[in-house]
């Protein structure tokens, strides 16, 4: 039987693709893949909208027993589902190839990703170097292997997509200590907490990679009715509220004539005035 | 009123989204862009499933004359389909920002694109540089600035994205030579051609960027039935037949150990050993 693992893409449950949904119904199974990242939606509206229970499979799940999820798929249709693509955050190699050594079928259906989708704000995806992930700095661990790759990308004029931490399912280590298994409320990654961080490095290294007056784009809910993009220096949009996750950020290279355009559409001074215009 | 801009997606008709869908039913003219990628299905087949008239706008009507898909945005919802994701070969800035000029709001809807679809290869996407594309050569213009990226790439141990030229509606200059508008048939660069073109820059300039031994996936159909991925040395992805349109190519530069998984499980051997397993 097949191992159907889909994309669910970016916004709500209509994001999936027709093809996508037609697979669900087959399946017996459904597994939601929820620790990569989050979907606009709850998973009980997909369970709804599927006319199917869908499970949420944490990390510990995919990871370390996935087994739960693929040798299901010897003999019946399993659904995997994973925010966005397959393909974006992790591959889903160990899955793919251990379904596939059981001799189930595994069949992947596309959809859009951040780093597709990131395209909207004008600056063009041939002009991206290596994407980076910002981690949450905590009190004794503060890396900056992102800067190197940031420092690349820059040598070559390319601008660079960041991809912004989020923690769900982060265990209590307080109450765990007191023998009692609590998870911490999830957190993501704000533009302005991105930038703190980049410009804390910066400040740090002083290789000049990027300062206060780099050209960024903040981008928020990419794909979703909400979706803000404001574009603007990094200490322009130290202080824009970017709203509810989840977040990413685009650091500027060289831009393009066709691109300055987008970025002037998207600027801090035109956001001000829109949301100005929505409050009056 | 709204101007949709849709992604299709990489395979069939139903590789468009449902939200993608239910935004064409309530449009009153439906345009399909068709000059920078093709879907696995004619035109003709898409009318039907939307049961709307799909109208082709090749370049000239995008580049030079897109207010009769915008302008019609001003008082009707118009959808233009884009295949793939709406930004990854073009960002279509000039349709979106003109149709807001007057008026129109604009939607975006995403989906899969060969960017992020090349994931399926096993590379990482986080450890791609540049994407680069390759164009036909002709007997006289043979341009090598995609040799520059692919060597600024694999610099950093970056695997670089090549993808590969397509030529639609191509004038016959000899037919309009003698009055008559003819236009060539549809060409689609296969992933030997790129290979081909490559090492025949590489031998050109021998700054030793790649040579026949570099590790290389070829890609053909992504995210479509008949989808096929072969990892292999560019000497031997030269004699392997990839079958029919869209092709495209991931040189590989620093291959991590999981992601050689991958490279092995779609390795020249294997694919052998399956088509040979068809044909008896």
């Amino acid at each position: 039987m097949v191992l159907y693992v889909i994309g669910l893409g970016l916004g709500d449950e209509t994001d999936i693709t027709v093809r996508g949904l037609n697979a669900i119904k087959t399946c017996d199974k459904v597994f939601l893949e929820n620790y990569t990242s989050i979907l606009g939606i709850d998973h009980k509206l997909l369970t709804e909208y599927y006319g199917r229970e869908v499970i949420l499979a944490d990390r510990e799940c995919v990871e370390s027993g996935a087994e739960v999820i693929y040798e299901q798929a010897k003999d019946k249709n399993i659904a995997f589902l994973v925010v966005g693509d397959p393909f974006c955050a992790t591959t889903h190699t160990d899955l793919i190839l251990r379904a596939q050594e059981i001799g189930a079928r595994v069949e992947v259906i596309h959809n859009a990703s951040v780093m597709g989708a990131a395209g909207a704000c004008g600056l063009q995806l041939y002009h991206y170097g290596q994407t980076v992930s910002i981690p949450f700095f905590t009190e004794g661990w503060r890396p900056d292997s992102f800067y190197d790759k940031v420092a690349f990308n820059r040598k070559g004029g390319l601008h660079t997509l960041c991809l912004l931490d989020i923690k769900v399912k982060e265990p209590d280590f307080e109450a765990m200590a007191r023998g009692r298994t609590v998870y911490l409320p999830p957190r993501f990654m704000t533009v302005n907490e991105a930038l703190e961080q980049l410009l804390e490095i910066e400040d740090r290294r002083q290789e000049n990679v990027y300062s206060r007056d780099t050209m960024c784009v903040g981008m928020a809910r990419l794909g979703q009715p909400t979706q803000c993009i404001v574009a603007g220096t990094m200490q322009e949009l130290l202080t824009v509220d970017f709203g509810g996750p989840l977040h990413c950020l685009a650091i500027a290279g060289d831009v393009h004539i066709l691109e300055q355009e987008m970025l002037d559409h998207f600027s801090v001074a035109n956001w001000n005035a829109r949301q100005a215009a929505i409050q009056n």
